[in-house]
């Protein structure tokens, strides 16, 4: 495992990141409650490690840590008192959210390596831990979830566990089979913002209307 | 943990009153078949503690006891035969929800103590006891969660939780530290729907035309 | 537990048909990019599955089985390639749905026996199984789940697990004892799509006036 001051300092602001980026995008999408805020932050803050931690089988760590309880809730009270001034650094909140993204799909492949788990399944775990927390906020708030309809946001989480994975295999020292990872799947991701990547899409045509998936003849 | 059959009693009278309650809700949300009337009101019923296990990482309790499954088949049945007549009693099965509520967040809390968890946590594990099946019947039908957007709910969860915590805590007799907690939660809840109470909200502003989480600059 | 070259063969041409078939509704409710047609397929094949290892609390076995992953990577990325073609073939997508559906409700109640549940419980966690990652596919494309509007798809689920419950039960030996019931699901669930089956309906209160309609041919 990965496992430096640096590291959980990185994790830890992550988690503040998704925590705020969730409790502002929640506010976005309907008006919300102290309540409605605050639980949408923290599930998009502690989400993702919780879902890998459930198909891992162990008891979820974040949610028992009370350091990430505080980020992930101070995050959320941020953007609940600062949502109107937040609105305009949104080119700050997708650098947080990159962040996050960054370390979690390191740190989620890492664990998962720990646990014993192949490295195509901890790869998995790692784009789920990144990817995870913003999938039940988008569900929660009935949007269709970023990572099936964004371009280049799960491809720099995937990239980001595949060489945490090979980093690990391989037994390049922690801090730097983390970091580097994580700054690569980081420079991705804002490249993909900057220059707007996209992913092959299936090819058009005018099925949309159809909503059956039984098909009956 | 609070054992006794007045707690029995409460916790299955819940399950049941969320079986029903669910079954409903999920009714006038979209015509339902009986298949699917069911599956939400287990759903409803059994769905928060069913999510407190898995978080506490032990099997589905609840899920794995004949009375539990019969109390909420029985709610989920009994609102499907007579969906019609129960639109008028709409106070009463306002009345039920709070009962599951209150009992909910107290028996949660306590499950979680037990679990050797944290006070933090184990308080957060009764909210989510006590509201998670309503969350899952909410996103299942398409519908915002009522803890995201319905004022006073989630609340008298909290305060019953700590209650129960604190009671926990500092070794008030089983019964007495358990019926006052959900007595508590329970006259929050009816209070908060008499009076229409309700949480802060995030200032207004005209922004919810913007749909990107990711803020491209 | 049932185990023969049949059923693994059985089980992964179901895990690929769900594959298929989630990929492929996917691209009809939104146009998805490679990711998400690979996360939908992946989810629809494998999520039943999963919920089900979660609710028995064991490690989820065809996340960790690399066979399983590659049948539903396999379904999903063909349903990509080819998903402008596979729109003329909705009958045979539907035979390979029910092919799955058959298979999962059967090795899902078988497994839950094993690992030591009542009947009962084996039951319905072989009927998630089986509806269990379509639901999380309708979910994630903002559907209402099949499970809950579509008539005669648990049902048939549940016949068979009902019947694979009873043949291990008495100890009919494995193929039989899995093959039957599979079958029995299966015809029955094409008999439904061939004839348009329906279960019983709440009674109407506004919108139309039919009282429980069954079986409108």
């Amino acid at each position: 495992m990965f496992q430096s001051p640096v590291i959980l300092t990185l994790d830890l602001l992550g988690t503040f990141a998704f925590g705020l980026n969730g409790a502002l995008t929640a506010t976005r999408a309907a008006r919300l409650d102290l309540v409605g805020v605050l639980v949408l932050g923290m599930m998009t803050a502690l989400g993702g490690g919780v879902i890998r931690d459930i198909l891992i089988n162990v008891p979820p760590a974040t949610f028992g840590d009370g350091r990430y309880l505080a980020a992930a809730a101070g995050g959320a009270l941020v953007a609940f008192l600062l949502s109107v001034e937040l609105e305009r650094y949104t080119r700050l909140i997708t650098v947080f959210d990159a962040v996050g993204l960054s370390v979690f799909c390191v740190t989620g492949t890492s664990k998962a390596l720990d646990a014993g788990l192949g490295s195509v399944q901890a790869v998995i775990l790692g784009v789920i831990t990144a990817v995870g927390g913003g999938t039940l906020r988008d569900i929660a708030v009935q949007r269709v979830p970023s990572v099936l309809t964004s371009d280049f946001y799960a491809v720099p989480a995937l990239v980001g566990a595949v060489l945490a994975a090979v980093a690990l295999g391989i037994g390049i020292p922690g801090l730097v089979g983390a970091l580097v990872p994580a700054a690569v799947a980081f420079v991705i991701r804002m490249l993909g913002v900057r220059y707007n990547l996209r992913v092959p899409r299936t090819r058009e045509r005018g099925f949309h209307s159809r909503d059956g998936d039984e098909a009956t003849d």
